[in-house]
């Protein structure tokens, strides 16, 4: 006999966000089943929930202990599997929730942002042999205390890549309120279509895309086991994205999405000497007070003095900002410039490792609509310009269409 | 050096049933921590929460699985022992929230009604030896598969006086929003007053007035393993009821409470030929439909046919009815006869085992009130009559009057 198709399933908190919505997860979750697959469904907190439980312990304390804030965001991902275990066993599936520490799911001790270390997944394999549906929480896992942990915003994300690496599953389909991963977001730009496939590393870089779609996290693991995920709609059942291991076609392909993000905010130490340890000086304090640093560009340095540049989140320009005047007089700066409005515009595709031109023909395309550039930065498979923010739209909408164009598969007819 | 008082707390859900409560029950544990003792606290769901769980259980299936509804309603427990270490942490006080499957409390597998096995305190212990609380959820276990469990309703005080057993507390402290045990129920007589002290087994044959001062099951732990039990007000300091071992004085105490129940009705099968086997005849089916038999009497025969009748909880009585005219004929019974609204009356105290007439003198209070008694049901240190259940307050003012009195320790201008 050969072996049964093996799929992990991920459902977001809005796919269960209510008990009716619940019960129509189950009904899908039991076409799958009675087709005679083995089935492990990632369950998300209800829509809400989370930040139900996070008003309660700001209420309880202004700064809630790491640990025990874990214990509680945990009881989300608790509900919403024994709701579902629940609604499966009303549908006739027999089925079998586990928790972090029931599967298990062993981390590392770092409270709300742990780090998988280990899956022993032989109370899974038990439940498929029984002919149950496993139904693990997402998010949550145990540390070798029996602490629980949680892995961060878009964690169950993580939970079902590795849980499916775990149980070298066919695939993992992560089912959510969009249809896939978009070569750009189709509400700037509406030549925008959705990928059929993409490779793990373009995902990677995509992220200020993808990141919408799924944690980025779990693509590095996925990439890490190569575990194929497909990227579907949890209201229908056309089919989504796959992310995948590269494939030899990819490479043909220059462009393969347009990513951007506007609300960013640029900084600039003018006039510095450039000495070692200069980047050092400016990006520890600056991490210590957790401010996300972005982009980094430094250009060489002239009579011994450089400019550094870098980008940070909107929200955080404030704080980024006093760090940097406080350091400024420190390093010997001449002065301190910020931007508290600029936006970042990224192409991405394998097809530009070996493709020369592609930076070229990218700043030609924004010239040509106008669109100044203010930083640059490049990695192997992508390409980013830091612009005015105003001017982010024009920008994905003309390289969009300078690079991929319209869908091959819809008619000419089409839109766009 | 002397090793420090050890004190196990138990809050209900009330006293945990919102923020603000939350951190006035921390407040009350910082005391008892800084003045150097250990603290273990067990913490029931804040308020409602159960019942909010339950309702989304019922949307998603009508009939929930046992062991998904017991992962379910953990999450109540979890979420107010985090808060909980939270608060006190905020208070500056070192706290450790500890759950079921992490204490870890051992139980039996059965769903909703787990029982106890084992509790390992070694890691409540290594908290104590760190000068932590321990924060402990009440209510739930794990059995051996790690499969959580629930204690059922009212477990929290389970597993606050079963910890106090395994830690060797010097005390099991039950706070709830009732001041302590009294002689009978305050709303019904007005010269109910609180004991200062009562045995484990007068306690549990006050049942109906303990249980809704505490679980039931707890009073036979505490029993069995000699845990001074106190049970007292949340809301202030002042001294409750304590729960303890039998002593000398008390078997001088003819009386200590009178118990009662208003919803209760009766069924009597009449005229029924005794033969062996006819009380499981009857009862069986009952308790395979679920419905819990109170008091059971059955009178001599005469001719060969006997009376059999038996109480239950009035919102049982339909399905009783239904499962006794089914039998009715199997047994040969001449008839069915049932009564929808009874009452019990019961007087408990120690001294009856050694002084006669509390039985007389009983009947005697109530025939000078002229009331009749229908049923009547005698254990060791317990007398129950079975009374009309219009009759229930009258009889428990007279029993009060007649075998208790006025409170010894208030003046003689008092109430009553």
């Amino acid at each position: 006999m050969s072996r049964k198709t093996r799929i992990v399933q991920k459902y977001g908190g809005t796919s269960v966000g209510s008990p009716e919505r619940i019960r129509a997860v189950a009904a899908r979750i039991k076409k799958l089943h009675d087709a005679g697959n083995e089935v492990a469904v990632v369950a998300s907190a209800m829509s809400g929930q989370t930040n139900r439980l996070l008003a309660l312990a700001s209420e309880v304390s202004p700064t809630p202990t790491a640990r025990e804030l874990d214990s509680l965001l945990s009881t989300g991902e608790q509900v919403s599997t024994a709701l579902l275990a629940m609604a499966l066993h009303d549908l006739g599936v027999p089925a079998l929730s586990l928790l972090g520490h029931q599967v298990q799911i062993s981390t590392d001790s770092s409270h709300g942002k742990a780090r998988i270390l280990s899956i022993d997944v032989s109370r899974a394999e038990e439940a498929f042999a029984e002919g149950q549906v496993a139904v693990v929480a997402g998010f949550q896992g145990v540390d070798e205390r029996r602490n629980i942990t949680t892995l961060g915003r878009g964690g169950s994300d993580t939970t079902a890549v590795a849980l499916a690496a775990a149980l070298k599953a066919d695939v993992c389909e992560i089912l959510t309120d969009v249809s896939g991963v978009f070569t750009t977001d189709p509400r700037i730009c509406d030549a925008a279509f959705k990928l059929d496939r993409i490779s793990y590393d373009e995902m990677l870089e995509l992220a200020s895309l993808g990141a919408k779609v799924l944690q980025i996290r779990s693509v590095e693991f996925a990439k890490r086991y190569s575990v194929p995920v497909h990227v579907r709609s949890s209201l229908d059942e056309s089919e989504g994205t796959w992310i995948v291991p590269e494939e030899k076609s990819m490479e043909e392909v220059l462009v393969s999405g347009v990513a951007f993000e506007k609300n960013e905010a640029k900084i600039t130490l003018l006039g510095v000497p450039d000495t070692p340890g200069l980047a050092a000086s400016i990006f520890v304090p600056m991490s210590e007070a957790g401010v996300v640093i972005d982009m980094i560009v430094q250009n060489v340095s002239a009579e011994g003095r450089t400019d550094m540049t870098f980008t940070v989140a909107k929200d955080d320009v404030a704080s980024a900002e006093e760090i940097v005047r406080g350091i400024a007089d420190k390093v010997g700066a001449r002065g301190v410039a910020a931007s508290p409005s600029v936006g970042k515009v990224s192409v991405v595709g394998l097809g530009m490792r070996n493709h020369a031109g592609v930076a070229a023909r990218m700043f030609k395309l924004l010239a040509d609509e106008g669109i100044n550039i203010q930083m640059i930065s490049t990695s192997e498979i992508k390409i980013s310009v830091v612009i005015d923010a105003e001017s982010v739209d024009r920008a994905v909408g003309v390289l969009h269409r300078g690079f991929i164009g319209v869908d091959a598969n819809t008619s000419v007819g089409g839109s766009g």
